[in-house]
């Protein structure tokens, strides 16, 4: 890689959970400053701190979506930047503090959760060439046109990092948090899964999306759109290289002296467990019956991920399933009374788990599906519906052999280098 | 008094201490907002918040006058100004927070102790207009013309309702505390004292010069200076008249039926302990010799209250004795040293009280002054310094007679209608 001219750094609550941790964040930033790059910080509220103030905006009575709300949510990072700035100025760092609007990051008005439209960074980058400073900017936040606060909702600080990095054209957008990478699996469930050096934008998207918990996939999806590179990294470990993520070859840390000129097919592979599991029988096997029931659940906001649809034996009714996250079961139910599907029709399972099988480098989808049918069946663990993208291999199974799964298939697949 | 059309209402920490005060503080404000006036209300951060966000900023490392510092300390307000919106919104009054960049209120960038340079109104007076919104202000803040967020220093958010009330011409602004008015003395000390109906600016800057904890000088100037009457009154009984600051005559609530045309002589009588006395024996009576003691210490921010020079019996040297905050004897005595007084000509008195005797209606102050040495003396009490102006008389006593000559001069000059 060339040398790098400029860099976005960005921490999270529990990176700056204390004056004390803010001083190490501090520390890390110097080193990395005194190394001659521009710098610019991006910080989330320290620990909890987002946490109180919602429990203090609910107490005075509010749902999200209000401005008044937005304006407490944001005042979290107000705080964290400039004792950031503070600690950075006793260390001998020039650095100063910036609020979404100063600089200003502009936004929508969809109060709680905006969309950025865009980020003036002409204030840093003055600063950068006048005296080296290094700028602290709130995460999470901006203003829209008629200048009122704004929060992009949760992981926004991630994105403000990686638009921010986008406006100012730093070579890359480092984010520091309390796991030192990405996996090739949940290590807590899987020992043998290992750090992956470097990764592609769309197959972290894909475990993103699958809560991979590292990185929000609408963080990821900008970082693609904008070509930034990111690197996730520990905030607790600051000398380890962590995960980039980026345009190029996926890697395992253990490659690292020698990289493999082959890609790997298999990449990650992600555990779900929040998920439910909706059958509707006997559904009237006619056109725009599909659409009556998913036009409803999408207009009530429910997302519907992975889709079956069974025939009958007679022809003339089908079963329909399909998959939802476990918390909106309750509230789709509802909404299919209400278009007239019988109650006694609507099958809920709430023990199911969803395995992802993630990697760019699987040529066809087919071959993994067999190992992973293969693997499964070994263990007489049945695969209740199935679902498959370009890079993606879904599997629903009951949650009982959840982990069970992911052991076997990581083995399969990963260890044993599929 | 004409009806009012606009109204600037001003709560402060201990009246915003917490969600349930701050609904008690909604309830107050729609009942105002409910008789038809627009209303602008300016809030302090909850509670001891500042002192926490003090705190925090002081454990970064920090000394107050710097950006980043007033960047943390205005987060309170910042805080508290959208909780009450919502509080509002939820009894059926329209409200909206504004911070002070928002308005903005601009200010000087003397950060930690900024004057206020504008306030533009136009923001709220455009929504008393469309829908009768109630504006939530945040006070103690404003930005400077780099648009960084700055503080007015310790009772600054007074200040701010005081200069908003003048920016939206209200015709009045009424400082809900945790007092109900303004004494004619100290009621802790005090049993005697009572609530004043009315008093004037110049009396109430005196009285507030003086420690009388209920309004800061910096605020009554303000108001004087603006002509905005003040109302001081309290969160916990707001069906309570309070006391009414303006350049009309003092009344005392007791006069409420019959309101005297004669003026009261003595409008009260205030009481500060927290003095020291300075005696510089054998100072050359010479030109320019005052100046050698007090320029030093002008230099050294040392503020410097009663004077008395007397000369001494040979003619060729004087005793300079002067009162200073008691905080600052040490660095008093430091000053003088270094400035060629010998350490053993210095005499420092902790043991001191001031008891300052206020009112418009002393014609002169010689008569008042006759009372005082009258009823001190009658006590044995020693007056060791007086100074005098045209609204105020004060006697420097010995500490342990504070409170005894407070109450004798109390019963003398008030209660007795002098």
């Amino acid at each position: 890689m060339p040398p790098m001219k400029r860099i976005v750094m960005k921490f999270g609550g529990t990176s700056v959970a204390s004056p004390a941790h803010i001083r190490d964040v501090a520390a890390i930033v110097k080193t990395v400053w005194a190394t001659g790059v521009d710098v610019a910080v991006v910080v989330s509220a320290m620990g909890h701190e987002t946490d109180r103030l919602d429990d203090l905006a609910q107490t005075m009575g509010t749902k999200s979506g209000s401005p008044e709300y937005d304006a407490i949510l944001a005042v979290g990072e107000q705080v964290t930047a400039p004792c950031l700035a503070l600690a950075l100025q006793e260390i001998d760092v020039p650095a100063r503090s910036w609020c979404g609007w100063q600089l200003p990051i502009m936004t929508t008005s969809r109060f709680g959760t905006a969309r950025v439209e865009s980020i003036e960074g002409q204030g840093l980058i003055d600063d950068f060439h006048a005296r080296r400073t290094v700028a602290i900017v709130t995460g999470f936040q901006g203003i829209d046109a008629q200048h009122r606060i704004t929060t992009l909702g949760r992981g926004g600080s991630d994105l403000s990092a990686v638009l921010l990095a986008a406006a100012i054209q730093a070579d890359r957008c480092d984010i520091y948090t309390d796991v030192d990478g990405v996996y090739t699996s949940d290590p807590r469930i899987v020992r043998q899964a290992v750090r992956l050096k470097t990764i592609g934008f769309e197959e972290m998207l894909e475990l993103a999306a699958l809560g991979a918990n590292v990185l929000q996939a609408r963080s990821v999806n900008a970082a693609r759109n904008h070509r930034v590179p990111l690197r996730v990294r520990s905030t607790f470990k600051p000398d380890d290289e962590g995960t980039i993520v980026s345009g190029i070859l996926t890697q395992t840390a253990s490659s690292d002296e020698d990289p493999p000129m082959e890609l790997r097919k298999v990449t990650g592979i992600a555990h779900e467990r929040n998920q439910a599991k909706i059958t509707c029988r006997n559904i009237k096997d006619a056109p725009g019956m599909a659409a009556r029931v998913f036009g409803p659940l999408s207009e009530g906001g429910i997302i519907v991920d992975m889709i079956v649809q069974t025939a009958s034996v007679d022809g003339e009714t089908t079963d329909i399933t399909f998959t939802i996250p476990r918390k909106d079961a309750e509230e789709t139910v509802d909404i299919l009374k209400r278009n007239d599907i019988p109650e006694s029709h609507i099958i809920v399972d709430r023990n199911v788990a969803k395995i992802s099988i993630v990697g760019a480098g699987m040529t066809t989808s087919a071959g993994v599906a067999a190992t992973i049918f293969e693997v499964l069946a070994e263990r007489s663990i049945n695969v209740e519906v199935i679902s498959t993208s370009e890079i993606k291999v879904s599997v629903l199974i009951s949650e009982d052999y959840g982990e069970l799964a992911l052991r076997a298939l990581h083995h399969a697949l990963i260890e044993n280098g599929a």
